[in-house]
């Protein structure tokens, strides 16, 4: 492709993407694309001649676009939020047309140096006390595996990644300890690393679903006391489930003294933590080994983006680091090379679009889409609670509402399991809202999350306006069908 | 940011971009940032106001790109290359517009989709036979560690993901076998997966740095006899010390009969095989289990884009997925979840910048580059063997040159690994070219890599001038030193 191709095509590109930031809310949040469909509408195998970009532009608005679901909509209310921004998307774009590897400082300095810095900054923005060391990761299932394998290394020093397997079986099976809330990359990242699922132990939570710091004690001295060895606990600041928030006061303690890996999954809510009102999510990190956040959730920056940081980075290089010859260069005793820091080689220059988003937002700025996130889930969790068809399953402690539609004299739990997944199917079908499930012990919950970069007070009206609608018209069903 | 002025900053953005593609040959290859230069320059804390975007995109110029080591450059001729190109920046850049995350089908089918399509594609063009199946991960690194981690489970019929370190210790250690040439990442995946440095076991290799597939079978009889359990073969189509090609069709026997999983690094060379001529590179891969290569290495698709291939993706999914409730859809059983196929649950639409490249380029456009490269790397060598005082230090079957500079008259072994290693570092300062080393055996050699976009003749030649007017300059200076 000839530059001055690229040039006009790349201003149309942003001007499509400028009129779909501003325009997202046009589509069905949630795509309406059955199996197949783009899968059949596209040739088996590649072209041989090249095809002009105007054709290639105009088939991805035509064959794509009816199948992405509008994470970026201001009514994408599903999972957990992956939200972008305009200086994020710029910073992505001057990274792609850089091109470089942050692999070794080398192989570009300001890539590593950027990254440091950016690390620091946001360490700071979350009150993360002095002592931390970042480092940005993909995402937080690797980070996760990553704290796993240097709790690994560091209760058997070192003796798994020298001699593996067996080495290992001598001194009895390592445990790790998460409560049945903790996210499912605590388990994968467990499997991955050698620890087996079976030993990873579900510590009990208390009524809003925190991990219960006495029982982790008990766990952690039972285990002892049966040959296990106790190797690290994963404690989550904001579940998956409902956002409930693991009290690391009271878990560092055990973890101290028990000598185990302290990590802190906290990879939505950390953000929340630059509010000082909520810093309290936070209290006792200071005891942790390592925290993961991510800015690409909920801090306008775009995924891939997740914040890594260990007390002993040390160890972490140690644990990860290898050093062939065609890797060395004479600046390694001086600098930092992240590589050394992760699993993957090759790095993406992340650390760009994350300046451009601290710096053109400004922490203030931050903040208050942050409180204001959290404003409109709390003024969601009151329309629920207001109405008597309607219940709030759990605290909302941060941006995450999990809620159901109960029916005047409906009990019977499947039944009201079924009508909940038949209501969530109903409106994400519609294409007003997205909003997705899960379930707290046996009952099916929806989940209202807010944390899209556009989302406003009439968006979270309209959720509760689509909600309340589909649960008519699934009465007026019901209603249809007993009659 | 509003919309109009996201509009305004990504079209300044976009000429700039334009204007790198276009002249990043006015640059010094390699950037000559010294240690601290972009920390020291950039404040110690987030600005608690937002600032203009016209202000970071000077900062931009002036802090970022005085550190920016320049892969893109028709001179990078460092490790291998990673190119990108116009095509590719725009798929990324509607990927960063879009913000999609393709974890689950339903979380945007078309990137699911156009996921799985490419993959075929890609496949079509290297030659693979029927029957394997492809994901995106983000780096061979991963890729291999995901290959050595189905090996283990495969060996061990699940006994580690469910009951970890101590289950297998009674089945004697498990053995991972690769040549000496084969990457970092190898035995580094093999740490992470709990195998331990000791038992990933160096095969020999022969005078062109090939593994020797007699001597494979030699050690995995002698390992079973010894009460080891041999486990899996990963295979280096294209080392990175030499790009020596491990003979397949030798070495998938040997795994065949010993139920070893066969893993195939071709990071850099699968694109090769795009060429009829060079298909021959992975004979014998039928009896793979599985293939990693780069599209973001070779294929002017912007990093991250790793091409992963299973045989059988059912043995993938069963030891990497985990199925909590909240990531439970209605289509989980008709459709591709790719957060099963990989260790992250996120996941970036990659997918779409590797269409538009396929697309926009064509087959035998692509074809023409490649080709051209591997030329260009014969072209060089052909200038290193026609004098005298220089020297091949190995074959030449691909893109990369490993020779050395050789004054007339010195013999000396470490004399001559300094002379090389002050060349490379006088080079590289210059800034004409950049150049990376390795050693092959004792020997410090230097490496020549070419596939760059960009990259012609001219810049080859220029490459030989530098060098030879460094080797010039060193010469002159020890004759004054000897004076």
């Amino acid at each position: 492709m000839k530059p001055d191709e690229f040039r006009q095509h790349a201003h149309e590109v942003v001007d499509w993407i400028a009129d779909y930031l501003e325009h997202a809310d046009r589509y069905p949040v949630c795509s309406r694309s059955r199996p197949g469909d783009l899968l059949n509408a596209l040739p088996d195998a590649a072209p041989e001649e090249g095809e002009p970009m105007s054709r290639i532009l105009a088939d991805f608005e035509r064959d794509i676009m009816p199948g992405i679901t509008h994470w970026n909509h201001p009514r994408f209310f599903a999972y957990f939020p992956a939200n972008n921004s305009g200086p994020s998307i710029l910073g992505e774009m001057l990274s792609a047309g850089l091109g470089v590897n942050a692999m070794l400082w080398q192989t570009s300095p300001a890539a590593t140096e950027l990254e440091q810095r950016m690390m620091s900054w946001l360490g700071q923005l979350i009150g993360l006390p002095d002592g931390f060391h970042g480092v940005i990761h993909d995402t937080a299932s690797t980070a996760t595996f990553c704290a796993l394998v240097c709790a690994r290394e560091r209760t058997t020093n070192f003796a798994i990644n020298h001699s593996g397997l067996t080495g290992a079986a001598e001194r009895g099976a390592l445990r790790v300890y998460a409560s049945r809330e903790a996210h499912s990359s605590v388990l994968k990242g467990a499997r991955l690393a050698g620890f087996g699922a079976d030993h990873v132990v579900a510590v009990d939570i208390d009524a809003q679903r925190r991990m219960d710091a006495a029982d982790l004690e008990r766990r952690v001295t039972a285990d002892r006391e049966a040959g296990f060895v106790p190797c690290a606990v994963v404690a989550t600041v904001g579940t998956t489930g409902c956002t409930a928030i693991d009290p690391l006061t009271a878990i560092a303690p055990v973890a101290r003294r028990h000598r185990l890996w302290l990590h802190v999954d906290a990879a939505l809510a950390g953000t929340a933590a630059i509010l000082p009102e909520m810093r309290w999510i936070l209290d006792g990190v200071a005891g942790a080994d390592s925290l993961v956040f991510n800015p690409h959730k909920w801090l306008l920056t775009n995924f891939d983006c997740s914040a890594f940081y260990v007390r002993d980075p040390d160890h972490l290089q140690r644990t990860m680091s290898i050093h062939p010859e065609y890797l060395k260069t004479t600046r390694d005793a001086e600098v930092v090379n992240y590589m050394d820091w992760g699993m993957q080689l090759g790095r993406r220059f992340r650390a760009l679009k994350l300046w451009f988003v601290l710096r053109s937002y400004g922490a203030q700025q931050l903040r208050e889409m942050v409180a204001g996130h959290l404003a409109l889930a709390r003024a969601f969790a009151a329309l629920v609670e207001a109405d008597p068809e309607w219940e709030l399953l759990a605290p909302v402690p941060l941006n995450t509402v999990c809620f159901r539609w109960r029916p005047a004299g409906l009990v019977d739990a499947d039944t009201l399991n079924e009508r909940n997944a038949a209501l969530m199917a109903r409106v994400n079908l519609d294409g007003v809202i997205y909003l997705t499930h899960t379930k707290l012990d046996d009952t099916t919950t929806l989940r209202l999350s807010v944390g899209q970069r556009a989302t406003g007070p009439e968006h979270v009206q309209q959720a509760w306006d689509a909600l309340r609608a589909g649960a008519r018209a699934l009465s007026g069903k019901d209603a249809d069908e007993d009659a």
